[in-house]
């Protein structure tokens, strides 16, 4: 009998090509002229996954770009069901002069495809299509039981997604969800993302006069971007600890296995602060960079303004002042909480002679951590420690993946990282490519992971 | 013989008449389609300065809106020059929909002339031109040497005038500016004004990443609003007094005398929080709100902005963060040492993370302050009490009149506020109306302190 490893090994010029013909399908998503070509690399899935020996394959509408998705459930109801994330839509090309091949034109060279979504994620969702052909034309059956959503909208935010995953929850629903749209650490080093932030918006609004008044009449009046500048001072100490009374109470702290993960991840200061185009580091006392990027809630102004933009001078006291604000969150605190903290604190600390008031904004999200003791963690661990030749290193990721977040509250599975990016492929950029060899690993990353939850 | 007071009685009718003629000349400096009406209404005055009897009169050139000059100088060597100032140059007539007549065909109504410049300041620079024609027609001569300095864009800030003055200080050089461009206290009641303020202008730039990042890379980043907005809470402390080292060292005591002048100008608390649209006040402590506005100095943010303000969110950490500033300066400070002490005290107290620069402007200006043992005080104030019943109140304001300060810098020449608007005649708004008697009272005040100025 051909084993998997030899039908991928037997296949492996004809799954280029066929990366090649996916990359051809200039799929923007966020551009109008596109829409045709989103849909038609969703056709292209849909042919694809039926090749791969895939049933129940559908193009299904969202009221924007489609989602495809398809089963196989035959490995029996004691056997889990994993569901497989990944997306057929990409970035725009722009700009285009800065490519040295065309975007859509895929190319070969020293063992890397260049090409608009040969990376993200074209060439990750490949993978697990090709796994499971492999693993049905040598094995006859899978494993385990599997579905895949694959999107057309993740460039551009997903608008639809939420409520397409709420109203079809029971045909999604799954124990576990693996993400081609993934990151390694390095070219040649695997990653374990556990945890994700949440994430609260608000605005504030601060009144001074009822009108713009000429600076002239000033000495007796409270300046609202003044007073907003003192609010803000007050939501933060010197120190650099988040002074909004309450903020901190429902953070779950950094257990000391989580601390010992943290710092054994590789990190190299001077290069993060050229990654950051930052001089020196502020942040929260008492914890390392990586901590408090990685497990530490933040505050930051995102936006703020006032009065008199332009040129020159223009005596005015205005009568207005905005700020915006978003925080990033960590397990257990919760955004609704977080604005009502702040409201109470804008309440007590506005500065006499104004009124502000907190807008809270939608945009919120919950964070997210895997927790520590999932089975699956172990197993992703060992399948990617084999495929890679050395351990994965631990982290997590500042900012939100709202399909994590999606998939967690419509399904209630956890998403596990299991793509094959690297942060230097150009993703977002001219010149995009993916290493011919993570294509070629995360197939086989694939067909092993599926044996690996397999339940004896 | 007839007397300069029976000649304006007699000539009443010819002199409103000759404000209507004057009005309907749509002279609006600020608007390109009207720059030959200011040129025509420079000429309106020339030949109307010819007529009452003044010599070498000429429209004089400057670059920009004309300024026309005059003089009367056969009142001997040993008597003083007063120049007389205003402008014949008015504001936008908009929005024209508001207006009950025509802003460019005067009527009289209930004893008040109603149009565009009636009050500002076309009835006012008609009164001296009105006084000089009585006392020439009737006594023969004027008491003192007379110039005039009549300019065409006071309404859009004068911007060739300080190197016009410059320029031809020989030929304008006086002994003391009387200005017809000036305030009443109210309808009824004389003001001294004595004090105007002086400005510093400066921005304050604050970067900290070398570009905007995304807010999921956050943590570990000062941000460089939430860093300007501190700076901006150490410049003030918390009860309103200015925290910039050294910024008052300069600033002249108030006298127990002048502290007692400004307590015994009337003043509505009430109504000045309606003028200004403000609940509470707020300011430097120990001082009155009157004091605070006419005598003490200012900081105000005039404008503030950075990062996202459209709507909804972005999370971003901004690279840049701006703010602009003005102070109000009083004597015996300077603008330079202003900006220069802004300039230590932010090198000192900007937050770890970032780079502050201060950003100097040329809108400044000095503090301006009539000295109290001035002996044109006392002569202006009799006069002002004898036409009007009343004593004048005296006044400072806590903004700047330009041209002021250019007479003060090119001429030597202190400038006295008289001339007849009263604040609630609509300058600058629909509607515009100068009152009959005190079009009417100016044209004696400025007949009266001619002869005061004469010396024995």
């Amino acid at each position: 009998m051909t084993t998997w490893q030899s039908f991928l090994e037997k296949n492996r010029e004809r799954y280029i090509e066929e990366l090649f013909e996916f990359v051809r399908i200039p799929s923007v998503s966020a551009m109008k002229v596109h829409i045709p070509d989103v849909k038609r690399a969703g056709e292209w899935v849909v042919s694809r996954l039926e090749s791969a020996g895939i049933e129940h394959v559908e193009l299904m509408p969202t009221g924007g770009h489609p989602v495809v998705y398809g089963d196989w459930l035959h490995a029996g109801e004691d056997q889990p069901t994993i569901l497989i994330y990944g997306h057929f839509d990409v970035q725009p090309p722009d700009p285009l002069d800065l490519w040295e091949s065309p975007p859509f034109e895929p190319v070969m060279k020293n063992g890397r495809i260049y090409g608009r979504g040969a990376s993200d994620d074209k060439g990750g969702m490949l993978t697990p299509i090709i796994a499971v052909e492999a693993l049905l034309n040598t094995e006859g059956k899978l494993p385990v039981n599997v579905k895949f959503c694959f999107e057309g909208q993740e460039e551009i935010g997903s608008p639809q997604i939420p409520d397409f995953l709420e109203k079809h929850k029971e045909k999604f629903a799954a124990d576990l969800v693996l993400s081609s749209d993934g990151l390694l650490w390095s070219a040649d080093v695997p990653m374990m993302l556990t945890g994700l932030k949440g994430l609260a918006s608000f605005e504030i609004h601060v009144t001074g006069p009822e009108q713009d008044l000429h600076s002239g009449l000033g000495g007796v009046v409270q300046n609202p971007l003044e007073a907003l500048s003192r609010l803000i001072a007050t939501m933060r100490h010197d120190d650099g600890q988040i002074a909004i009374e309450g903020f901190y109470d429902d953070v779950r702290d950094l257990t000391e296995e989580e601390r010992h993960q943290f710092s054994e991840s590789p990190y190299d200061e001077e290069a993060h602060k050229t990654q950051l185009g930052i001089k020196e580091f502020f942040g929260e006392p008492g914890f390392t960079n990586r901590e408090r990027n990685w497990a530490r809630p933040t505050l930051d102004i995102n936006g703020m303004w006032g009065g008199y933009q332009g040129d020159g001078t223009k005596t005015v006291i205005p009568s207005k002042a905005y700020a915006k604000f978003t925080c990033r969150l960590v397990v257990d605190q919760h955004p609704d909480k977080i604005v009502e903290l702040v409201r109470q604190h804008v309440a007590k600390h506005t500065p006499v002679g104004v009124t502000a008031v907190v807008v809270s904004s939608n945009d919120k999200g919950m964070p997210y951590l895997i927790p520590s003791d999932h089975p699956a963690n172990n197993i992703v661990g060992q399948v990617l420690t084999e495929v890679f030749g050395t351990e994965p290193h631990f982290a997590r990721v500042g900012g939100s993946i709202p399909i994590t977040d999606s998939f967690r509250a419509s399904l209630g599975a956890w998403t596990f990282n299991f793509g094959w990016t690297v942060m230097d492929e150009n993703l977002h950029a001219p010149n995009e490519f993916v290493r011919v060899r993570n294509f070629e690993r995360g197939q086989r990353a694939y067909c092993m992971i599926l044996h690996r939850f397999k339940k004896e």
